[in-house]
């Protein structure tokens, strides 16, 4: 028996294969192209013909291909060999996919990791590599020696898809904190250059960072303090905003959007709570009950 | 000749005066209703009879009022008063309307800066209170000694509008960042609790504050390099993204806005260049030149 399997050598597969054998791991790879192998095979992996047998030689298979469509065809191939093993699938998909994979994973008697790389294959094996990996606690506990070695590691929930969608939820993090970022230069740029607004700028950003564990424990308790302003004293700054941006001829689009936001609790008598309150307008269906 | 006056004796203007006075500063004070300045004589303060009389009594005079209409009204009363003063406004208002005062200002002989101030009244007198003056460079090197000792004092700009614009792009930058912040925990609380993703939520939103500096710089040159991923990169990220937040249903406007800004420098050619490329969509007057 060998220590762990890798599934698809593009270049993340080929990173992790490499860093599981720099650390002494017997590693068996596959890939579709065999070819890809010779250099993992040169460092002291074993090729393995076919997926089945790929699998057949280690407890830990982890799998990293193009797609989600790509794994599905890869488990049809290796049907029942998977079973006892322990499958981690470190394909990009979304949290629906991988509860499926979780699934297919129960049926075939196999264990199930979700797996999510925060990093270009040349960080893997490093602390600036952060992997995020959701399933049942058992398998990371009994794999999570080995996945250590690949990074910075964080088991963050029981449900296959939790992985999965931190991952997307912190990707879309950065594309609106950093349109936030680039509108507040537009608005400066109009008037001079943007540079010495920059450090004012990331401190404003600064102040949300500091801010991120209360506002999750405010939602946790469903409770939200007025904090720096009340809604009601948030409606008339963003009314002001929005003229000014107005004004300037830039977008107000995403103002109007918070200011419709704060506007809808006001008239629901919740006007002296705080800004985080908004939570309840943005995932209704989770707050209904 | 006293040192200072105060014109307008709310929280904020009563925290002025009592800060100019607590470091030994000649202070003359003057508000409409004559009993708010009562509290302040008993700390040293000259009271004056009329707006004319205060401004005479000192070459430096701040005025905080409720609002602009509120400092119009001031400084016709004061007329000719003001010639040869220098006015510092830390009323708030909007960038033109800055600009209007410093033009009246000029008209009457008097030097001008229109300032900001980003604290409540508390934090007046200690460095947590910052301030914004933008104006002539020479009324606030003239000045500055008895500025700085309401808080951390920075000149922004020489126009006068640019001290409000600087307060006014910070506050949005603050509720589009806090925005972003809940979008991304009501997508992720539809699976689970919200706290254990704060720590990375945090992280990602400072990798924006680190990246704050480079990305104005890039704006100043024009030159947008790749950075982590060029635009043709980010189109299909950010597609994936959509399809996620429909198929959880939660508003998909912001994404959708931010996919349909990365498109167009795409059609345009320019599908190799970072994400602050964007700034030019967001900010076409500036950049059409």
């Amino acid at each position: 028996m060998n220590d762990v399997t890798v599934l698809g050598l593009g270049a993340m597969g080929s990173a992790l294969a490499r860093t599981f054998l720099e650390h002494g791991l017997a590693t068996t790879v596959w890939n579709r192209t065999a070819a890809k192998a010779d250099d993992l095979v040169a460092r002291g992996a074993r090729r393995a013909g076919t997926v089945a047998d790929a699998v057949a030689a280690a407890p830990l298979v982890v799998v990293c291909l193009t797609d989600h469509d790509a794994t599905e065809q890869i488990l049809e191939a290796c049907g029942d060999a998977m079973a006892g093993r322990t499958l981690v699938d470190l394909t990009t998909g979304t949290p629906e996919q991988a509860r499926e994979t979780a699934q297919w994973a129960g049926k075939h008697g196999a264990g199930h990791l979700d797996g999510v790389v925060q990093a270009g294959p040349g960080q893997i094996g490093t602390p600036d590599a952060t992997l995020f990996y959701s399933g049942a606690p058992q398998a990371f506990a009994a794999h999570r020696a080995a996945l250590e070695l690949l990074g910075t590691t964080h088991h963050v929930g029981d449900d296959a898809g939790q992985a999965a969608l931190y991952d997307l939820a912190l990707l879309g993090l950065w594309y609106d904190t950093t349109l936030a970022y680039l509108h507040a230069l537009a608005l400066v740029g109009g008037a001079g250059d943007v540079e010495p607004f920059a450090p004012f700028a990331a401190r404003q950003i600064d102040h949300v960072v500091q801010a991120a564990p209360e506002v999750a424990r405010e939602i946790r308790d469903r409770a939200y303090p007025r904090g720096p302003a009340s809604l009601t004293e948030h409606a008339p700054v963003l009314e002001h905003l929005v003229r000014l941006r107005t004004a300037s001829n830039l977008d107000t689009a995403q103002l109007e959007h918070v200011l419709s936001l704060v506007n809808r609790p006001i008239a629901a008598g919740h006007g002296a709570e705080g800004f985080t309150s908004l939570i309840e307008e943005l995932a209704p269906i989770i707050f209904a009950a």
